[in-house]
């Protein structure tokens, strides 16, 4: 595979308005579209009980192994918003369906942005044909742009993957880290091929490269009302990905490679943050060594001393004291960046000034071992800065 | 019950010395001594797993009804110290002990500070004797003053308690905020009376005290390494507090008042704090309400808003869809202050006036219903403020 320029795959489109959701005046509106009635896809959505009107509607209306067309704004996530709330998602669909000749049931919708606010439907909906009338092959940035909210810069990669059958593109637009935007609304990510996939091939790459992406990046712990993830293939390469094939495991490391990019990009550009932290457990019990590893990507204090660059091993002790409790004396060994600084629980002597060095980079890696053996995990996180207070502090008012 | 001058209860002294464990020069060194061989007790300690080496002492060494008197230390947790902290923690009790001509068995020792150094056993038996000679009944601001750490200020209560058979004292010194200290480490919570207990009975008072205080509050929903919590009983006054009495009732609402009002000071003084926020969660199921208060009072997002006086109530919505995934469409009602913001899960009109001036008090009141009936809970907890990030951010280096 290479990172290949930007554009689309064979068979989609986008297009982008603004629509006045933005008190920016910025593009606010997505669509993207497949051209294909035989278009694949896979979707991924937030667990959240708080579940944003868009999302329940994805959930209950949208043929989501068939999803041609997404139509996606910022500015407002349409959460909490009850009945009213649906209704206007579901208008908006139908605006979009409409405008793009596809019939609604093959249009997901997604939002993002301030929760608790009625939807301006009627502003997405007035924008619409604007947004149709820009569909072009080569918009994937315009696309990408149109969904930030806090983002510093789109977030997008395209690459061309070489399979034994002939090359392949895959594209992805994302945006947001969890609940980390002031919104506290939403990481989208769209991710388009011309590959041939089947739908239950669809659903088997997304459901495997989004646990080892998203599900394993944390900016503040939050789960998102609007969290969605989309992998639609248009097949317009005419080459296709068979089950158990080479070609789809290769498909499925490039697959893998652009979505990990992307979560990492997510957790860098976490509110004020200037590191990224990766935390790697070790140790005997798959849910034993999630908990530790989240206890200590969800410390504020590890997270502080990471955004000061402070090589306070003891806070990650204490994370994993946190997360274990009643099991006294329990022997943990931690390194920073590869420096063994507790050994058994108890501190060990180590070069001072070599650590200091090593979390003053820009990313930190943590290795902690608990007992026991043959479960692994890692969680990428980012720094708790004090920009991060300043946004989430003056949002709505 | 009244709140009275300072001054330990009959039977009690305390003795206040500065070992240099603390940078500044202040005092670091606190004695707390029962000259009564009779005392009874009773003690609450951290759960966590990376428990220091002082509450693997008072676990194991010490016979916990009878506890006479306390060896305490700021300046450093000796946690993370291994077998050379336990060592440590051992010597200073046997200093502490002959020092004050009682059996090791009877003294408790505590630590508070920065975690992972050892700590420096030799410069706190050095000052013992300094400690011990300043011994006087009318030292415990002095006490709260040496146990400080980042503390603003010194945190103490004196009560006098009028029961059936006369009146009988109760004092308490307290610090820190569980671990919000940037040392990570730390409430400390020692508290004492001249009232006769049976070591039952202040077992089973400080158990159901410390339920509805230390337990119910947060600061950053960080597990300490070295949380203390110990109830004497000096038995000087002569009147005994019976099981099952009416003195017991009195007794025990007393007890609670004393250190609910001490748990509410370490929250108010949590690290940058301006506010304290107190989440009231009704609806279902004892472990219902108690995830979702932890999940509102835990939320970095919510306590970013309380500390802007933000009435960004889509954040504790989403706080509650986050603690109950895979529930959807769950009908959430929301108060702020009295003010309904949120039924069945969607936004309803409010005076935004009157909001914003309700968010802006140094108190800020949540209530959340959630489905079912006959359980309910409430956690108090700090903001999070830029203060909070740099203390954090800046500690050990």
């Amino acid at each position: 595979m290479s990172l290949a320029k930007s554009g689309f795959p064979a068979g989609f489109s986008g297009g982008t308005a603004a629509a006045g959701l933005k008190a920016s005046g910025k593009e606010d509106l997505a669509l993207i579209l497949c051209d294909s009635p035989d278009c694949t896809s896979a979707i991924r959505q937030t667990r959240s009980s708080a579940a944003a009107a868009p999302v329940l509607v994805n959930r209950t209306l949208v043929e989501t192994d068939s999803i041609r067309a997404i139509v996606a704004n910022s500015g407002n996530a349409n959460a909490g918003t009850g009945q009213d709330g649906l209704t206007d998602a579901i208008q908006v669909r139908y605006s979009a369906a409409s405008a793009l000749g596809v019939e609604p049931e093959y249009v997901a919708v997604c939002s993002t942005g301030v929760i608790g606010q009625r939807l301006d439907a009627v502003a997405l909906c007035d924008a619409m044909p604007a947004a149709v009338g820009n569909l072009s092959s080569d918009s994937d940035h315009s696309v990408a742009g149109a969904i930030m909210t806090t983002d510093k810069a789109e977030k997008r990669f395209a690459l061309d993957v070489e399979l034994p059958e002939g090359t392949v593109r895959l594209t992805a637009q994302a945006k947001g880290a969890g609940m980390i935007q002031p919104s506290f609304a939403t990481m989208f990510c769209f991710i388009q091929t011309d590959a041939k996939l089947s739908s239950e091939t669809c659903d088997l790459l997304l459901g495997t490269v989004v646990k080892r992406s998203f599900e394993r990046i944390s900016v503040d712990g939050q789960l998102s009302t609007n969290d969605v993830v989309i992998l639609m293939a248009s097949g317009a390469s005419g080459i296709t990905v068979a089950p158990q094939s080479e070609s789809e495991a290769l498909f499925g490391q490039a697959l893998d490679a652009l979505v990990r990019a992307l979560a990492l990009e997510i957790v860098a550009d976490g509110e004020g943050a200037v590191r990224v932290g990766r935390v790697l457990v070790e140790g005997g019990g798959d849910d034993t060594v999630e908990h530790v590893a989240r206890a200590v990507a969800g410390s504020p204090l590890v997270k502080a001393a990471l955004h000061g660059g402070d090589p306070n091993w003891g806070r990650i002790l204490g994370a994993v004291g946190m997360a274990l409790p009643d099991s006294p004396g329990m022997p943990v060994d931690i390194e920073i960046e590869g420096i063994e600084v507790c050994s058994a629980g108890a501190m060990v002597p180590f070069d001072e000034e070599a650590l200091n060095k090593a979390v003053s980079g820009s990313e930190v890696e943590y290795t902690v071992r608990v007992p026991g053996s043959g479960s692994v995990t890692e969680v990428f996180f980012s720094d708790l800065s004090h920009e991060y207070v300043t946004i989430n502090s003056e949002y709505t008012t």
